[in-house]
């Protein structure tokens, strides 16, 4: 621990924990990881499990600034924070960050919500951070996505969060694989490239819209022209594709003609070979690109010494 | 039983069994209904069930010819029917029944197969004899749907079924509902009336597509702005709001501008709310849509006397 740092980040969602420690220029110097998501906490003892995974730093340097982002600011985690509205960049988030009142030194990100033009609300929390981080100092307009459970899709115009809009498709894929008519058909895993391919291809150009060609899962194994044992990619194919149609469909092109993915998960993995087999070119981002956007909130917040 | 029958249809489907005495015109004379679906025959012992609905019929007019459709003439059946080609009306259907080996007056209708302009191919099985029996002897060109688990939309032509479509609609709710965030989200029946219109309306004018709408189930439960009692209801008219888009991207408008609505279930009144609420016109069909089928198609193949 020899380097010093300037700032402790804390990634803290529903079943993961990640914090690092961070130097004067925003690089990260040391990683901690626990399966010790918001959900996992017992009796609400955040502080017990914040003080066992980073206290060792704390203990080294008293004094560094600690801030958290993720569902840890949710209403089932340590201390809810409110949205914070878009457009929101470093600076309006810095400005909407709760501080712990018995911990003076420990920080909240807010989550971001957006009204759309149709009335409908919209949220996100935790990746509003990564989002920063991806984007960095980068002038212009940026289009990326988050991978998840619920996909996440943001823009941010010269470092400010501008719209997102967030898609069910990863917790669809697992309803219907494991309790739908599709999942008692499929076996194996989703593994087959060919056919993740295929539907990712029926996604573009099929007749009908999702509801219709969900039943292609099926009717293609009934008539032997997909194996039960590639029915499981087909429909991660045919997910993800759809998704990146509805995305694009909400907005322009990207200045640059790149979509970040932030992540380096296997689902990121999946994002990144949809986007290319649709023509678009991909600017990965790094999974720690939270820790960076972490810094630069703390930095606009005045926490950086 | 005074009234002399001319043939009696089993539509036997996966968790239902219907019976009907029909006499020469085609009318039915005598139902009978039992929760004897394919799934609950043991042993394979469908002639016994057969035999304990309808022995009685049997007895009384032993020559009468049986023809039975729906899900008992699958792989899980009694005896599996290979799909008819689509385009087809009662002349194709008829000329593809299959009879029984030892049972020469028993006749199984099979069901119907589509390869779309994708190469994708869909299938119905029972649904045929019910969009025939719907149409019966009218001229032109009709739409149909005929709502459930998997939703079905077909177009018949003179008589003859040249199109139809699968949509997974009823499934997708049933896994929301009971596996997914959403699903933990709501309380109550799916019967707020508003609730199920506003839904309908996010499927017609939101921005993205079903997997970004999706969320909106949930958003606008975050938000107050919709109870947690009213989110099935919503969620409910957000995907019959979508399939019907779906569905009529998918063809031109039907000659008479009415479209057949099968059966009398709580989901059909759903969807017939849903089609007015488009502006469209709905035309019912009758829960025993499938008797006028099954006479239809059996006056074909020459079994009526």
């Amino acid at each position: 621990m020899a380097r010093r740092a300037a700032l402790i980040g804390v990634d803290w969602g529903t079943t993961s924990f990640r914090a690092y420690r961070i130097d004067a220029e925003g690089s990260v110097i040391e990683t901690r990881e626990a399966p010790a998501g918001i959900l996992s906490v017992r009796d609400g003892d955040f502080a017990g499990v914040l003080e066992r995974e980073v206290g060792a730093w704390l203990a080294a340097e008293p004094d560094l600034p600690v801030i958290a982002s993720g569902m840890i600011t949710s209403r089932q985690g340590w201390l809810e924070v409110p949205y914070c509205p878009c457009p929101a960049g470093s600076a309006q988030i810095a400005g909407a960050l709760m501080r712990h009142p018995d911990r003076p030194g420990l920080h909240f990100v807010p989550g971001l919500s957006l009204i759309g033009d149709d009335g409908v609300p919209d949220v996100i929390r935790g990746e509003e951070t990564q989002i920063l981080g991806a984007v960095g100092d980068r002038p212009g307009r940026h289009l990326l996505v988050l991978p998840g459970t619920h996909s996440k899709w943001a823009l941010a115009l010269d470092g400010v969060i501008t719209w997102f809009a967030t898609f069910m498709t990863g917790e669809l894929f697992g309803v219907l694989r494991q309790h739908s008519i599709l999942g008692r058909l499929m076996q194996g895993e989703a593994d087959d490239h060919a056919a993740f391919e295929r539907g990712l291809g029926y996604a573009r150009t099929g007749r009908g819209g999702l509801l219709k060609r969900l039943f292609s899962a099926r009717t293609l194994g009934l008539f032997d022209l997909l194996p039960e044992s590639s029915i499981a990619s087909y429909l991660s194919g045919l997910l993800i594709g759809s998704e990146i149609e509805e995305a694009l469909a909400c907005l322009e092109a990207p200045d640059d003609g790149a979509i970040g993915v932030i992540g380096a998960s296997q689902l990121a993995w999946r994002y990144r070979a949809a986007l290319a087999a649709r023509g678009l070119r991909v600017r990965p981002a790094a999974d720690d690109a939270g820790a960076r956007g972490q810094f630069l909130i703390a930095r606009a917040a005045g926490l950086i010494g």
